[in-house]
């Protein structure tokens, strides 16, 4: 139940960044809602047709698009109000990312991937709604440029490989997952971590 | 047997549209002809990845493959003329997108996909096409900006399963679903209707 | 045992490819390793996916997901040493190509593809990963543009199939694609072969 929620809110969150972008690229009504669609969507669509769960999940049930169709709608018409809970949206979509990069590698032991694997797809679950969006309204995607997203998401994902590892049970193992890779984003956004870039002697 | 002829033709279009975008930008013969088989097929084989037939029937069977490189081809070494009949081709164009939506819809119904997936597979089989070419010549796909297709497509799509719904039979649905679809979208075109955009009042 | 070799190396040129075009967008750390590891196994999964094989194998064995970290973590830190290898790189990522091509085709005929799709998807594997790396860092796919690197692919998952429509076995299949492909991508660079552009009269 809780699970449930959590998932919503995550759906919410994507949908509203997804959405956000979509505006600021001054997209018809269509195009928000269908980037904002695509981006909380996505990555379990991605996860899904890796996992050869067909039809995918997200698509198959009415939560998830619904909820996403909704918060992109919204977005649209009052874009400049949502704008302003820009940090709380930063902070829910932390917690919706550790929430699909668990619950993705949970989904990917079961469905028999190798621990390799489900690490893999449980970080692509989470990061992979975001670049279908970033090269859908032609940028290059965001978490490869400096945004420390896809590492939370991978130490997520490995925490529930570990703990199913370690015999612990799938909710205890999503738990910890889940709160791993939120804490980590949330604190890198906090103290504004990024990665180091290459070197570049001939500029 | 008409079902065949009209994919045929709504494969000529889509295949037509991919290659005049290619040779705008200026690609090679092999760029060309790649652009208009991606137009052509992509929507299609996201439609069997997503429903899990594999191989997907668009790349298992000549006809599809076939009839695509031929129309590139011509576009190729003919793109002036058939530049001039762009307003044949949007026709058609339309046709084909009409058919592609209520025949993926049908394919994933049959497939097991509920209402819902089947309404968003429809669509995706539609458009998936012409996002994919947008995608790979690397600008925003166009239906995500200005252009009616999106819609006229899920309303296709939609129509179908609701025709299932209703317990008529395929054919029938087949038909019902096209003509929907292209009749809104012709229409659209006809009188130039857009989506509205997202009111920016700090412009 | 001599195809895991050339497999590895094909997977070191790919991955090199990738991370030395993520160098120069000047990608993070991770991003660089996302992007090699995209190009290296990006065309894998793609075959895998459009097969039904799934989890994809590419995500399912650590041997090629380690080895292009690994190597695009030697680029990051090296890129103006490896920078100077770029012509041996090109001739490793020629053989790469053919043998994916060829492997990609021959997977493709066990699991019940048509020649045609076979063909197809060989090529698939060769090229998605050079495909999904440039869509990845917002360029038009090079191959699209000038490269010939497409056709030696086709070429060389073609010789495959039609090897084992003649009755060869698999290992000489194989042997024939690779070097089908690689020799005509080898002369192709060496002569500077490109394929006719469109005429554009209107210029």
């Amino acid at each position: 139940m809780l699970l449930k929620i959590v998932e919503l809110i995550g759906v919410v969150a994507f949908a509203a960044s997804g959405s956000l972008v979509a505006v600021s690229k001054r997209l018809d009504i269509f195009g928000v809602c269908l980037i904002g669609v695509f981006t909380a969507i996505g990555g379990g669509v991605l996860r899904d047709v890796l996992l050869g769960i067909t039809p995918p999940t997200s698509l198959n049930t009415w939560r998830f698009f619904t909820t996403a169709v909704l918060t992109s709608l919204v977005v649209f018409f009052l874009h400049a109000a949502v704008r302003r809970l820009r940090r709380e949206i930063l902070v829910l979509d932390a917690v919706g990312m550790g929430l699909f990069a668990s619950s993705g590698a949970a989904i990917a032991l079961d469905a028999g991937a190798s621990g390799q694997a489900a690490c893999l797809i449980g970080a692509t679950t989470a990061i992979g709604g975001g670049v279908l969006r970033d090269v859908l309204v032609n940028e290059i995607p965001l978490l490869l440029q400096r945004d420390l997203y896809a590492i939370p998401a991978l130490i997520g994902s490995t925490a529930v490989v570990a703990c199913s590892g370690l015999g612990l049970n799938t909710d205890i193992a999503l738990v910890v997952g889940t709160i791993s890779a939120s804490a980590i984003r949330l604190v890198a956004l906090w103290r504004h971590w990024s990665l180091p870039g290459p070197r570049l002697v001939d500029d």
